[in-house]
């Protein structure tokens, strides 16, 4: 019986690292589509979508069925922290699914002249669920704490795009549809930080079994905005 | 042992509902300090936003105390389905913090010239909202399974809404950053009905250990679109 619990306990962390594995892909995919207009390459985020919400159903159900032995408290927090984390790596998808609509609808139209940081803002986004996911395979509490602030950088980052893309929309009206996209796209890469933060919070949980969500960091209601963040 | 057992569920259900009217609460003070552009009423809604917040860390501690216990598997399915149900109400009083951030915000500045149907988008989100609460209370599988088609009509008026805000955006570029914060807080809408969706979806799991996410209807990507939607 115990036996088949750790093997099952590994199954549950193994299934948990390939669908982190596919949620990377699929955010890598979506933003390459994005920044190299390439509109079958944000065709394929759409299996990859679908393999993500696959993966959590499956997690699940395995989740459960090891809730279900009675286990000790520090595999419980495992349990619950890969029913969490898969739910988080399956709205990454979603996210990533998002961006490669926007990409599909930019590829056919002429690019934007204005030139915004998303690079950069794709390149923080993901190295925070990459670190995320890294400190959850080894169970490194302390580099999850580190990654939590730097959503604070990827939300910035975000605003004085959008600022920079309204202001685009008011000195040129044909570009506002095109914008629109780009303001989308770069809010589902804020909302993949958020996500990666909040996986960070799960592998704070449980190594540390102390809940570190809603103490006042990452909170996104800091400060004045002088125009608005979709 | 037992008796202690059913009363702390007993508390598990009785905390989630106490959360689910404050998440109610949340959303009709955003909706209504939106569209009475009422500054202080949406200053109110940070409080029930904290309060939701606190709510979701307390629910999940006891949750993690009663998947110790060693439950049958319907008592687990219920502490899981709470420890999700409570997520997504929390979730539901981020999006009511933002439309009240935007409530804010459209307060200071003159209306803008364009009637949307908002209202009517907020009367069917905070309906499904409410239907899938009641349908948790009732445990009424069959209500919750009615609730989820009624989020594409939603979508659609979120699509709608989104079409003629562009639009004007074109025509007054004076009014684009408005419009930006009406786009925001319809945003927001949209993704409350789509929270009351998962809430419904984990009462047919509550009821009929079935798991219906991800079947297809609800997916958000089907079909063309005119103009972008944030």
């Amino acid at each position: 019986m115990e036996r088949h619990f750790d093997h099952d306990l590994n199954e549950l962390r193994q299934r948990l690292l390939t669908m982190a594995s596919h949620a990377e892909t699929a955010v890598n995919r979506a933003i390459e589509a994005l920044t190299t207009r390439n509109y079958d390459l944000a065709l394929q985020v759409k299996q990859d979508d679908a393999v993500l919400d696959r993966c959590e159903v499956e997690i699940d159900e395995l989740a459960i069925k090891l809730l279900a032995k009675a286990p000790l408290a520090t595999d419980l927090r495992l349990v619950t922290a890969a029913m969490k984390i898969s739910q988080n790596l399956e709205r990454v998808g979603d996210e990533a699914a998002k961006i490669a609509k926007r990409a599909r609808d930019l590829s056919q139209e002429p690019p934007v002249k204005i030139q915004v940081d998303l690079p950069r803002m794709a390149g923080l986004a993901l190295a925070m669920l990459k670190g995320a996911l890294d400190a959850f395979v080894n169970r490194d509490s302390a580099a999850a704490r580190a990654l939590i602030p730097q959503d604070i950088e990827v939300d910035a980052l975000n605003k004085q795009i959008n600022r920079e893309l309204t202001q685009y929309m008011m000195s040129d009206r044909d570009s506002i549809p095109r914008c629109l996209n780009l303001m989308v796209a770069t809010r589902s890469l804020e909302r993949i930080a958020d996500h990666a933060t909040n996986v960070a919070e799960d592998v704070v949980y449980l190594c540390e079994a102390q809940d570190i969500r809603h103490q006042g960091i990452n909170q996104g209601e800091s400060g004045q905005r002088n125009v608005p963040v979709p």
